[in-house]
């Protein structure tokens, strides 16, 4: 059974509708006169991070990945339980730290969860769930946009790429490689701007896996076609700097992930309450439209980063 | 860093009132005008579960181990969140049966989750996180047993105990064997029992280490003596007939842990509405009082399994 059997057996398994499917970004169930909304989410050493990672930022990045599909949902957090399997050593105590930085610096507390120690030590694996409420009604989901609908990004693409390559082929200290490592290591989920956006847009989503891949996720889920010219999204002045501003260069910002910006669609009419750069257009049909400057491009092979 | 040490530090950072200090089964949180209550444990290969158990059993129990939390709480589950290693062969394929299985069984969806793929294989390690409501305020802890209240158990002590060594030394298939490794393969939390008796209680826990241990950490945590009669334990006919009756095999029942029955203490006015054995007394003092059938004996070394 490979992994998409995996999961298609998980689906047939998660009929409730609050799993909706599991194909968004958290659990959203009624509870009294509020919604609750849960994530879990996992990273592993080798696949979601370096194995000479700092623990500490490995750490922050645990709960902030999960605090960023709450985000996606205009949820506020309201506490995360840990699953951690203990190392016996010096990363267990790095890890802590980062952990207490991450909690305070998110205001979301630390209610539970279990650590383990495994006999036999294989990758690391590391598991969060993160949940919080929405007072209101509507949550968004991915399945909402039209054709019609403007698609919006919260803010500068392909840093997240950007300091995963600058983690792995070591580099300068500068401004700009901290800026961009940082942007990789201790990403900020955009939660105010999540809970701000939440009733109007028409669908919504963190982006993690890359901008294309989950651009191609919310056609999917809402059976329209997403156009996204790679000309208009944005890129930080740090990105620019070190890695250019070109079509390929766009490209790996548009697919490499780790970004944690909130991806969204909204009718055209909409006043965004925060800042936010369109970057396409819903149109009839399915799937995925590139352009460049206006001018249809190929796809790329890979949408994005499939990592699970 | 030790083991202590890393709880010690977790329960540094987890000082929201909800987290309970990390002593309790679940973190319970206020709601709307409900209480939500929450609980995240893990399952490890060679700790948690032999190597060669079947993955379906395996599971089962994870399902039973978490909503036994929710049960000590009296909450009713509300879903459930997977946090899995994938394997890539057979087991991933059993596995998902004992989950189905399970999620029909408890009637609690699979609402979300995350798969992941590592890359060195380790010991299997599995997590879940479980959910579920109080609609009124009072949610026992195990902090609030008072000198004078009884000490009682739902059901069966040391079936699970039994289960395990028969699955170790393998048996022959008789009634007997089937039911006790039914009980250590398949536990079934006591839900019902736990919201029928939660605002009745003083205290209450589910037993998963031990009765021994678990009731010194009810005495620990409600500054009370806790005594324990080991003759007054209810054993099975299936585990009698088996393992015997002496002080000995009640010492087993006593100390294996794998129960999942509930362990609680209630004023001796208190009439419990679902049948339950007293087994011992509360009084003024600290730690635990072994008793045998009135007579005080000597305490074991190991009060129940410390497995984390």
């Amino acid at each position: 059974m490979n992994e998409l059997d995996f999961i298609d057996r998980l689906k047939e398994i998660a009929t409730h509708p609050a799993a909706r499917g599991l194909a968004d970004d958290a659990a959203v169930i009624p509870f009294g006169r509020q919604k609750l909304v849960l994530t879990h989410d996992m990273m592993v050493e080798g696949v979601h991070f370096l194995s000479d990672a700092n623990p500490a930022d490995v750490a922050w990045k645990l709960v902030a990945v999960n605090l960023s599909d709450l985000a996606a949902k205009g949820a506020k957090p309201l506490g995360v339980l840990l699953g951690y399997s203990r190392s016996g050593n010096e990363w267990d105590e790095v890890f802590m730290l980062g952990l207490k930085q991450a909690i305070d610096h998110f205001c979301v507390p630390l209610l539970g969860g279990d650590t383990v120690s495994p006999k036999e030590e294989g990758s690391r694996t590391l598991g969060l769930t993160a949940f919080g409420e929405v007072k209101g009604h509507i949550v968004p989901s991915r399945g909402g946009a039209m054709a019609g609908h403007s698609v919006y990004v919260t803010g500068a693409i392909g840093d997240g790429w950007a300091g995963l390559q600058l983690a792995k082929r070591g580099t300068n200290a500068t401004e700009a490689t901290a800026k961009l490592l940082k942007a990789y290591n201790r990403p900020q989920p955009r939660l105010d701007e999540g809970r701000a956006l939440s009733t109007l847009v028409s669908a919504m989503m963190d982006i993690s896996d890359g901008l294309l891949l989950d651009a191609s996720r919310i056609a999917d889920a809402s059976n329209v076609a997403i156009e996204i010219d790679l000309a208009k999204i944005p890129l930080s002045p740090e990105f620019m700097s070190i890695f250019g501003d070109d079509q390929n260069s766009r490209m790996n910002a548009a697919t490499g992930g780790d970004d944690y910006q909130l991806l969204l669609t909204a009718s055209p009419e909409t006043v965004l309450p925060v800042p936010a750069v369109k970057v396409g257009l819903c149109k009839s049909g399915t799937g995925l439209i590139m352009l460049y400057d206006g001018q249809i491009i190929k796809q790329p092979m890979n949408l994005g980063f499939i990592h699970a």
